[in-house]
């Protein structure tokens, strides 16, 4: 799992920082996460290949979060795309791309979903052999979905040398793999559980931002491998962060220390913030593991 | 009159090639013209102050031209800006922005008018003390116009020394500069172009992007000072140029002649290119004066 930060700050775009996109990896499936102002330039700069991206996830309709995915749409079609891209984002995002092609009489060269959201309750929009994805409502100034993304479960993992022991035929073993048990030709059953072992834990990633300090998503990221959360502000300024519907970093530490989360990665910085270490020192005291989010840096989890 | 290029090449943005935008400042007016993605973050880079804009002229609805309006006119309202923005573009440019705004729930915290154009005769657009704007039709796969900017004339110079020979009053001084006579206490009538000298030359810009070779354009353009015209191809591409409604650089060049303009320069060009200096070359075999955009490059017309 391999996480590439794109943009990481709040509001306008500067000359040194992009805002919010990033790209995840799962499980051999790539992801686009928010794509500000910007983004396709960001990808060509961290050499990401346009044609690996087939699904994107907007999490609200604020500009710093989606003014670069017109321009992605029409590139893909000016590198003559011929697969599916499928783009989930809030109602309203599917009038706003077609309302732009329509001027540019544009349309693409490939087939493109929009996956309107709309609910309040978490919900499944993805699945597929690799990997789930559910909606995780926010609590912001616009409608805003966060997204966790896991990766399918594993197959067991097979004990060979017990297999042959027993000489179960080797066309049993997929079955075995997905978690049945063998049956020998003397109707002897051998459970599953002496046959396999547990596979690797699957792997997770909760993206939130932006978003107030929202309690009600813990029972969803408990246990999620990695979480990147906004601190738009540090806790000093907890009353703006209040006001503008955004968390402080001490408030990311604590949904992450409830969830019980592996790692914590902090993002969508205010730019009016010189040193952001103070932004990892706050978290770290509530929740240790704790990272920061840099335009261009890649997290990889192995 | 400075002409700052922000971006000069055709198509999607690139790590070293930004889409069409650039910055006019003409008798002390300064104006955007066009507004690609990133646009705000080139305005940066090239250290132009937001706040001195006030008119932004679209020249039509390709992404390529105008995916940045958006963004600018948002960081306008992050900025706290309260004077009036001009927006002159295409009809339609209007709905674009608007639905985002909606979207956003994020209304600007300044006026914000919009300037449809529809017409397909040049029309005088902006008129102030400074300078007068008028469209010029082009030939494009959409609805496009080129952007004539032109200096007010200035006044005409006095002749002091000829002025205070025939004794006239200070009073006077500011009709004689607009073009008016004196009349002596003795009814005697000293006519104005005994008083005064031509003011220097009014300077004059044109836009030209995008377009076809387009020759209906040349009695608009003659004479003026600049000719920015696109060059989207060499000629050896003529057949693409003419299919995709683009110019090549004879193309160009060939309206630069016939307009006699007093320079010409290139750019909008295709990113299939690696050496620009073609473009001068073949240009210049028709007309001498010719110079090359180029990202961040400044024009300085004294």
């Amino acid at each position: 799992m391999k996480l590439t930060i794109l943009g990481c700050y709040a509001a306008t775009p500067r000359t040194f920082s992009n805002p919010t996109s990033q790209v995840l990896e799962i499980n051999n499936e790539l992801v686009l996460i928010d794509c500000g102002e910007g983004t396709q330039v960001e990808l060509r700069r961290n050499k990401i290949r346009f044609s690996k991206i087939n699904h994107i996830f907007i999490s609200h309709l604020h500009g710093d979060h989606f003014y670069g995915l017109v321009g992605l749409i029409s590139s893909f079609s000016l590198l003559h795309r011929e697969k599916e891209l499928h783009v989930y984002g809030p109602k309203g995002i599917k009038e706003i791309i077609l309302l732009q092609l329509k001027y540019s009489k544009a349309w693409t060269s490939y087939p493109l979903y929009f996956h309107e959201l709309n609910s309040s309750q978490p919900q499944r929009i993805l699945e597929n052999s690799r990997i789930t994805v559910d909606t995780i409502p926010l609590d912001h100034r616009v409608y805003t979905n966060g997204f966790l993304f896991k990766e399918q479960p594993a197959d067991r993992k097979l004990l060979i040398e017990v297999a042959e022991e027993y000489n179960i035929e080797r066309v049993y073993y997929r079955g075995i793999k997905k978690g049945k048990d063998a049956i020998l030709e003397d109707g002897t059953i051998i459970p599953n559980a002496v046959l396999t072992q547990d596979p690797p834990a699957a792997r997770s990633y909760a993206f939130c931002s932006d978003t107030a300090y929202c309690p009600e998503i813990i029972p969803q990221l408990t246990h999620c491998t990695v979480l990147y959360h906004e601190a738009t502000f540090l806790q000093e300024h907890a009353k703006v962060a209040a006001a503008t519907k955004h968390s402080t970093a001490r408030e990311a530490a604590q949904i992450a220390l409830e969830a019980e989360v592996g790692c914590l990665i902090l993002g969508h910085f205010s730019t009016r913030y010189d040193n952001f270490e103070e932004f990892k020192k706050e978290a770290a005291e509530i929740f240790p593991a704790v990272e920061l989010a840099e335009d261009g840096k890649i997290f990889d989890f192995q």
